[in-house]
């Protein structure tokens, strides 16, 4: 951070996403988002997403000649997309009046591992950028892309523009981040589902995390753990409201607030392995099974032996369900097991808050909310600043309402 | 050239415009062409264009987002359009069973100057499509793009990807440098417009500047200049006949044939500045004050003076002549000129041959030609291996066919 003569300066790394540049009007609102935060001072770096549909339709494109295309060639072939929404900010940012340059993943020298698709970023290099905001220069950074040692596009895979912004906000040592979305930030809970949500000021790294691993498209998880590793401070807020956001930060004076937020997840099945013979190791193998095939396993449940057989429960996301009935029917014969039974027909529920470290009873509070709604609980899973419960579909919006009003209280 | 065991290994150039690389079908056809040159043992370097109207849909969301935008950024948003057919024509290679990569300006190492959209070429490196050649692959290159030396996208004007892939097969001592159209070669007359049209098999350099300038849009001029600086062997060749085209060399055994084809060109316009004072710098002053503005003037003819006053006629493209007229009209009085006449019902007819240069009396019998159809020649013009006559408009058809007949006899 530098002092200017009466005002503050600041780096600002601002991402926008794919609708926020869908067209020409909003990429001139986003241009006047950009220039209000130059205007004020600071060097700013905006980071895009393609256009509206654009990496979609360059997939179909794509797959019409090639239904298993060559990654690397495909990487090429998308990566168009953010180079031209870079250059039509930069475009809009100069027509307004201001000094703009873009800069692609090759230019910019973001680098990054040959996994074409879903590359990891290694560095990002500062000389290029860092020129061009010595000229006082607005830099517009097209997303999702990088290169690699080979000198070959890369991409970053999906929500990578997020991830993008976030490592170059560290590079450059950026004062903040500011993530553009179709939200106005974080909220106690959905507030198209629940009447007295409250949007958050502000939340901690790990419970953001917790959040998007639960399913809350706000943020990628990957740009929530960088953000954390490099102690970028992030803000979550909307490109058509300008209104403050939620700042997403390391919490050092941890607040009354017990919990952040309620969430509901409809996507998630159960599975259950119905008498598995209680020998050592055949967890391990059901799951290994499962893990070699790419099946994320999340909420497990054990029952007691009993007879000499156990019944293990997990819960998959609703896309996998199929292909993981397939493999664990394979092997059942082998492990010694009765069936299979499953349930999509369920939905997660979870508070998440790191007030719930240092105050024990959170879980008990939810529980009785619940109770008192005479709602069911088929499973639960807890982490450290976490509490997830596994209840009917049809149970879960008051489930949620229920457990927001218990710690948030009637609006 | 590389003598195989048992077979004749080469290194051959192909490029592929905008219309060749269309749609999913054609860029199958194109990968179709590209493996048969491979297959045969050959080393490949395909260039393509962007795809159909690629390019100008991308310059139409650029100026809807800046009627006049930055140079700089306008070469980044559409070379996009050739990043995306590259990555296209090696999906389709591979998935032909062939190895394929696709290379972008930068990555070639096709160095430009910074005139940004008119770039003009300083050097390719060799490296980076060696060591792909040498694994024996065929190389597809985004033609039309570039790299300056502040690492900034440029691109080469309209027309660049034949002018790409000349500099690439002269970069890479190619052996031939085919450029796919949709035509099938040269001709020695429009074959739509006469019955007696042949396709030439051969056509020198030269020949081919001077067709190219008179309007036949098969080849890029500044392509053909450096083939001829470099010596490269052009093939013009349609993409849907598969059959030989015409090659463009240097002629060393002269042929028989006094001229290669016989050309008209409706895009033009007389100007008349008539009564000009017969001083010395006048004609000067017409015609710089012409091309300070860029207006570029042909055919000129100068009457003889007569009473101190004389006519200065010339053509310009049909698009320039109000421009022209305007210009001229401003600066009428100082010259002491009388008034401005201007036709634009006019066609330049011409005829191009290297053996004219040998053989006096060519532009003799093209006169005949004309005589013998009763066609009025209003001007002359020439060159040392071309004729051309301005005549009226409703005439160039029949003036061509009768030329033709007189060089090339009825069919």
């Amino acid at each position: 951070m530098k002092k200017g003569s009466d005002r503050f300066m600041a780096l600002i790394v601002q991402k926008f996403g794919g609708t926020s540049v869908a067209d020409a009007q909003r990429i001139a609102n986003v241009a006047d988002i950009v220039t209000q935060a130059y205007r004020a001072g600071n060097d700013v770096i905006a980071v895009v997403s393609a256009q509206g549909d654009t990496t979609d339709d360059l997939e179909a494109k794509g797959r019409e000649i090639d239904p298993s295309p060559s990654r690397r060639e495909m990487d090429v072939l998308v990566a168009a997309g953010e180079q031209i929404s870079a250059a039509l900010l930069s475009m809009a940012i100069q027509r307004m009046g201001f000094p703009a340059v873009s800069l692609l993943g090759w230019q910019v020298g973001l680098e990054t591992t040959s996994a074409h698709g879903e590359a990891r970023i290694r560095r990002v290099r500062e000389d290029r950028i860092r020129k061009e905001l010595d000229q006082r220069r607005i830099v517009v950074v097209a997303g999702f892309q990088g290169i690699d040692r080979s000198g070959d596009v890369t991409t970053i895979g999906r929500g990578g523009s997020d991830t993008s912004a976030v490592a170059i906000a560290a590079a450059m040592h950026a004062d903040l981040c500011q993530i553009y979305t179709d939200v106005d930030g974080v909220y106690t809970a959905d507030p198209r589902k629940v009447p007295g949500a409250r949007k958050l000021d502000t939340i901690s790294y790990d419970e953001m995390l917790e959040l998007a691993t639960l399913g809350a498209q706000v943020l990628h998880n990957r740009s929530v753990e960088m953000a954390k590793k490099y102690n970028i401070q992030l803000e979550v807020l909307s490109s058509l409201t300008r209104k403050p956001g939620t700042i997403v930060k390391e919490k050092r004076n941890m607040e009354k607030m017990l919990i952040s937020s309620v969430t509901k997840d409809e996507n998630s099945a159960r599975i259950s392995v119905i008498g598995v013979p209680d020998r050592p190791g055949l967890a391990f193998k059901i799951f290994s099974c499962l893990a070699a095939k790419g099946v994320n396993v999340d909420v497990i449940l054990q029952s007691i032996g009993r007879n000499g057989t156990k019944d293990i429960s997990f819960t998959v996301t609703t896309d996998k369900m199929e292909e993981a009935i397939g493999l664990l029917q394979e092997h059942l014969e082998t492990w010694g097991a009765t069936s299979i039974v499953s349930d999509e027909n369920v939905a997660k529920v979870s508070i998440v808050g790191a007030g719930m470290e240092t105050h024990p009873g959170v879980a008990a509070q939810m529980f009785e909310a619940l109770f008192g709604e005479n709602i069911n609980i088929q499973m639960i899973s807890t982490s450290e600043i976490k509490v997830t419960v596994l209840v009917n579909k049809k149970d879960a919006d008051l489930a949620v309402r229920a457990i927001h009003e218990k710690f948030f209280g009637a609006d």
